[in-house]
């Protein structure tokens, strides 16, 4: 496979960093961009991850000391035109991988400020770089996270993004239509309906790598050493649903599951994650294409995750609740969901699917770094989708400081999982 | 019917003015914003309006001097978000009708900067009255002007706004597969998403007003008196096709008709455009309904206009020259294109079809005001969809300020058509 210049953008992300190790780890030539944003949110939402994570630089020479790998960091805002111009200029990639975006449906959710603000970075972010591409590398790749969450919960199957539609007599192959769940699902498709655009008129190259939940958080890479961790959200706003349960399996809080609980979603390891991004750089578009692959390898109903997690507990005669709390969110509790995801698996991609071994390792993290658990994190969310931020969004309420309550006694605890509360950088 | 406090959005552009009056004379309390933007942006662009409009306070006060009725004018920008939410918070509207976008799709395709202008101006501004509906008015009703042009030219017939998909042996009502043909297009498209969403999720209520291309300059209200003109667009820029081919027939000039001119579009007359927006207004559509009128009277294509043009003129031995420019846009030429447009009709929609009377009628009124045409505008299109902004589609090019060459003798004519280079307010 020839060595490519590829630029991570968002790189240091949760699946930014992780992609930016094994693309590097495969002999390409990586240019890791990111604003740090992220970090500042964190400060924001008074969240952070579970596992601590080093600066840019210091992952980045690290990475370098054990590999002799160079990723070529640059600190750098996508919603700046200018540096963009100049990055794509400069660089001249072969692909780009855009990670860059506010990837949080509650923090979009929280109010005006922050769905305006969501859809501006997004879109803007996105818009700068086609602009760039058409002027300055108009053969390079752009492979794009979109999400699952554009489709919404049809009562059809769902295609990989597009759709052969008889109507009255006649025939086409369209979009398929979408239904996004929050302002961020609906950033995602406006820039989906932009790129494809880009692509037709001006003969640009697209993935649009339409991503289910991901969990786990370990890859190859990662997994060489503890200065080369990627973030692990579990929180209300930043977390996904499987990380939160297993840290609440680990604490022995109870499995909070919203509403009903049988919505249901494509979900995939990280592991699969760099995996397919991997494989839609290695295998492009063809110039003027614009397509899409669904990136997920199972699809689970909440409530099936939860149970999941509890059986797993129970291998190991833990008691673990589930525990149903009204729905923050907006959605079908109970609907048809089948999904194709077979474009990636054509490609080569060997899916690790959801076990034991996956949730154990989870929970093992979350036990050797469960005095930075906020356990009010854990509880309530506090996001509404009808009336936005609910109190204590972003604010170090007093009630956020008092202990974590352990629901089940954990007779065969693997390491002491006592609970601090957290003083950490809040506003 | 019960007497509505309206919100017109945009009340000084070319519908925006034009829809007051109506609803005004209609008998409804009418509050017109608009942050006078667009006279901005002609500045910008070096265009003008071929009809002279009064400033919106001397428009208003005609209209009250002349009728006995008020309109209340504010100038705010729908970009302001605490504007948006007094306003809202203040009127108490049953409905606002809102077309205070950026309305053209050369402008948004101009560059980097006019695309992502054009996408957060219309984004955020809906983003700001969805909110504000949502926490101080969600009873009224928005009635919102979207475009034909989010569909794209499928193969398959248009709906309006949905389509009901039989796939692998289910079925689902989902919304119509879209594919628009601009960077305005695309921002007309992601507001419709993020309504539709809104309705959902805060049971909000809105109409779509998916509009065709819109021909003519009068309505009864604007006819009532001179300086009750709407403004009136031929430029390539803000000119919509069938005006541009009415100003080039008036003064001799070939119509120049871009690529195979096989390109079909819904069209309608200014007093449909009224008359349907009130409808909506009258007809509202439900708490928490999503819903989409495809508005527009007759399809046709773009060479037939011209036919149409150049027929209407040689009923009076005048002899119109027929001009195929390359196309500056990048679009099918010829193509599949059937539009329903069933659901104003059911309310009651009397259609003014078009016809060689409004063909003459506008050919008039560019004869009256023929001295303030700028034949530039009339030649090449300035802003290209593969390349952007050309040579001059801001600047006062030296080779804009000479005289317009008449390209056909006309023996009748019946006013003198002099056309002086034009000394505009150009940057």
């Amino acid at each position: 496979m020839a060595k490519k210049t590829v630029v991570v953008l968002g790189v240091d992300g949760y699946l930014g960093w992780a992609t930016a190790l094994h693309l590097s780890q495969a002999g390409h030539d990586v240019v890791g961009i990111d604003s740090l944003v992220r970090r500042r949110w964190d400060r924001e939402c008074g969240t952070q991850s579970l596992v601590p994570i080093k600066t840019m630089p210091q992952r980045v020479s690290l990475w370098n000391r054990l590999t002799g790998l160079t990723i070529r960091w640059r600190l750098m805002d996508l919603c700046d035109a200018r540096a963009v111009t100049e990055l794509v200029r400069d660089v001249q990639p072969d692909a780009l991988i855009h990670f860059a975006e506010q990837r949080s449906a509650p923090f979009s959710m929280i109010d005006l400020e922050h769905a305006a603000l969501t859809q501006i970075n997004n879109l803007v972010g996105t818009l700068n770089l086609l602009f760039a591409l058409r002027d300055y590398a108009p053969r390079a790749h752009l492979i794009k996270l979109g999400t699952m969450g554009e489709y919404g919960t049809p009562n059809i199957d769902i295609e990989e993004g597009f759709l052969t539609i008889t109507h009255n007599g006649r025939q086409d192959r369209l979009p398929f239509p979408m239904q996004p769940g929050s302002f961020y699902h609906l950033s995602k498709l406006h820039d989906s309906h932009n790129i494809q655009f880009a692509c037709r008129i001006w003969g640009l190259r697209a993935t649009d790598l339409h991503q289910g939940v991901v969990y786990g958080n370990h890859t190859d890479e990662v997994a060489m050493h503890p200065g080369l961790a990627t973030r692990f959200d579990y929180d209300a706003i930043w977390g996904t649903v499987l990380n939160r349960f297993c840290i609440q399996g680990a604490l022995g809080l109870p499995l909070t599951v919203y509403g009903k609980g049988g919505q249901t979603r494509g979900f995939l390891d990280i592991r699969d994650t760099v995996a397919c991004v991997r494989l839609a750089l290695e295998h492009p578009a063809k110039q003027g294409e614009y397509r899409v692959f669904n990136q997920f390898t199972e699809q689970f109903s909440v409530k099936a995750l939860a149970e999941k997690v509890r059986d797993a507990r129970a291998a190991h005669g833990l008691k673990t609740n589930i525990l149903h709390l009204p729905n923050p969110r907006v959605e079908r509790e109970e609907h048809y969901y089948n999904a194709k995801h077979q474009k990636l698996l054509d490609l080569g991609l060997q899916p690790h699917y959801l076990g034991d071994t996956l949730i154990e390792s989870v929970i093992e993290t979350v036990e050797r770094h469960a005095s930075r658990v906020d356990p009010v994190e854990l509880e309530q969310p506090n996001v509404d989708w009808r009336r936005g931020g609910t109190a204590g969004w972003g604010k170090p309420a007093e009630s956020k400081s008092r202990a974590v309550v352990l629901m089940s006694p954990n007779p065969k605890p693997r390491r002491p999982a006592a609970v601090a509360p957290r003083v950490a950088q809040r506003r």
